[in-house]
């Protein structure tokens, strides 16, 4: 009878497969719950006990659940949700209005961190290509750790955020290129491919921003128009989608594009419904993210005392980095303020993991310094929440700077 | 900069994967609501819009949209919260009251088909064996496509949809019995294990309609105590989904266990709430087990004549033998109510496919029969939504016909 248990279609080894993937799945969410439970109780961030969670349950402790490629489907859904929906808490006028700031956040947070991870590189020994690399895997910012944080603690609607989320754009621009340039360079074919994609990156977000505006004079029945739909809540839900997966056709990171559609639709009339509808697809895909993100933890790399070392001086080094990067990027918003930019900007995530796994597949770097990068990003996306817990409230509403930011346009 | 699209921990070859499963998630998803605004708007049921939505895109049409096992994940996530939210629908001692007349529309409507079937099957020169295995497969009723017709024409409330589920129940409990009947005879080994298989499968119902009334007793402060849930929605999703593993731990569908709690929650507070909550979650999620089903459809057992006369013969014995238990089992709702109850039955699905696969597995039937009872399932699912849409608005909301339903108790 474990012969009823799947759907339409399968056949007997395919239904274990099945059965073992719904397994893992609920056992990765209800890790994530529980460990977000005990962590608010204890007064720390909940996005913490979801990867502390997923990382039990996970393959590289108890082993309880795998990461399968479906479940890696639902944490991308849950990651791309989640910044639809802070998209929709952005008003595209203000996003603009921090502009500048972002820019230069965003700038120099990428560009410290390459100089420092390429010299550190250098340090322990790897030659001009590999050290570049290690900089290049530090070097961008992953929104989703520090968007639930904000989100958890309703900061959303001030300017460190908006300030934060723009600069992520810039961000993921800039590692578009940096990636590009890398793999052209490494396979000897720098050329007019790598400028496309920037150029197609840059005209993803170039319209979309430019649209957002646009979204005020779409009226509601536009998205209640299909017979489908009694809620607008399906229409949205396919044009997120759409959005996600053309940012990721162009070379973005889907949440990208998820992000920009959340903007357009923050315009119109639909926004306050589709937050709620929304609210419920956020609760059941976004702790699959977290509980994901946490159950794929390998920290081996700690476990010998040399490579704990250089694990830290590169978590460390990654975390000032963008600290500094925030701080000269946004200083006039004051400096609690700035320092919570820069906290905001330190969680790495999959574009590290990409050019690790990068510089792995060309042979550019050893098994050993991949693990490494790993652990480093790693250690940046867990001190993050704590330390933007601590620093958030340290940063005063302070009307005054926020209009400095305003006035910054 | 394709590298860039994937999530963490995912290689390369594994982000190709993971990019074209979201593709392909996408389209079926997209295609269902197409195919549902079409039908819809011609005032055809939109689950065969739906359904052949999927089929259009899907690897047997124009192969736009793979079925990975990530949408067969999603698909049967969906019929298990679509199940969920008809449980909801249902109060318990409503479904009680119509009980002796479920338990005889499910034995007969179970019964029949197996006598039919096998006697066509040995028409068709199988041995005695396959026979009954054709029979068989065309036992069990698939209830995802009649609980969605039934939804979308608002007459859950109805004494002939309470029947239907009843039936359905009982229906999957038959299937179990049967299947493990059907595995343990041909594999020479039929004993203890299909008996408390059995036994296992009957107290998880038992214990599940036993327990709904205490819902009533569980005010809303438990649903909301975890940190994590602002609302009901998340516990009780992680709730369902432990009730549906259950059920398919111990042999049955996991929809019956989905709508077990989905009547159990239905007693208390959170109902409203939780129906609430569950709307967009229905409409993300269920489109999915249509367009896969749809997408699943292989019809090339009809492109040879004498197997398309097998595969007609078979479906339009196939809907008789459940029109015939329905009329018989419910006759004392009425002409028109009962026939409401047959047509509901009449969809097959996966239990027919597991079937059919099993047959095949163990060499009991050959590629071409296997085809054949595919394509025949396949049509019992396609025509009952169409008859159904014709039917029930025939069917007299007679409440002396409802309340002799009650008094059948």
């Amino acid at each position: 009878p474990d012969l009823l248990t799947f759907s339409a279609g399968a056949g007997g080894e395919e239904g274990a497969a099945f059965a073992d993937t719904l397994f893992s799945l609920f056992i990765l969410f209800f890790a994530a719950k529980v460990g977000e439970e005990v962590f608010r109780r204890i007064n720390q961030p909940g996005v913490i006990g979801e990867l502390l969670g997923g990382f039990i349950v996970g393959p590289f402790a108890l082993g309880l659940a795998d990461v399968t490629l479906t479940a890696e489907v639902f944490a991308e859904l849950g990651v791309v949700i989640l910044l639809f929906t802070v998209g929709l808490e952005v008003r595209i006028d203000d996003l603009l209005a921090v502009g500048p700031m972002a820019l230069a956040v965003g700038f120099i947070g990428f560009v410290l961190p390459i100089i420092a991870g390429t010299a550190i590189g250098f340090i322990i020994g790897a030659d001009m290509l590999a050290a570049v690399l290690v900089g290049l895997a530090l070097a961008a910012t992953s929104i989703g750790i520090t968007s639930r944080v904000l989100a958890e603690m309703g900061v959303l609607d001030r300017a460190f955020s908006r300030v934060i989320l723009g600069a992520a754009i810039v961000d993921d621009i800039l590692a578009l290129l940096a990636i590009g340039l890398l793999s052209g360079f490494a396979e000897g074919e720098l050329g007019v491919d790598t400028l496309l994609t920037l150029v197609a990156g840059l005209l993803f977000v170039g319209i979309g921003l430019a649209l957002a505006p646009l979204g005020r004079r779409v009226p509601r029945a536009v998205f209640v128009w299909p017979k489908f739909a009694d809620t607008p809540t399906v229409p949205v839900f396919i044009i997120m989608f759409a959005g996600a997966l053309l940012a990721q056709f162009v070379g973005l990171a889907a949440i990208i594009g998820a992000f920009v559609v959340g903007l357009i639709i923050a315009e119109t009339p639909v926004r306050e419904e589709v937050e709620h509808g929304f609210r419920s697809l956020l609760g059941i895909f976004a702790p699959f993210f977290f509980a994901v993100t946490g159950a794929n933890i390998d920290m081996s790399a700690l476990l010998e005392p040399r490579l704990l070392l250089i694990v830290l001086v590169l978590a460390v080094m990654g975390v000032l980095t963008k600290l500094v990067g925030g701080i000269i990027g946004s200083w006039r918003l004051g400096k609690w303020n700035s320092i919570v930019v820069g906290l905001g900007m330190s969680p790495r995530g999959e574009v590290g993991i990409v050019v690790a796994a990068l510089g792995l597949s060309l042979a550019l770097i050893e098994r050993e310094t991949y693990a490494v990068l790993l652990a480093a990003v790693i250690l940046t996306t867990l001190v993050a929440p704590v330390m933007l817990q601590w620093a958030i409230p340290r940063a005063p509403r302070d009307e005054r700077h926020q209009d400095e930011a305003g006035a910054a346009a």
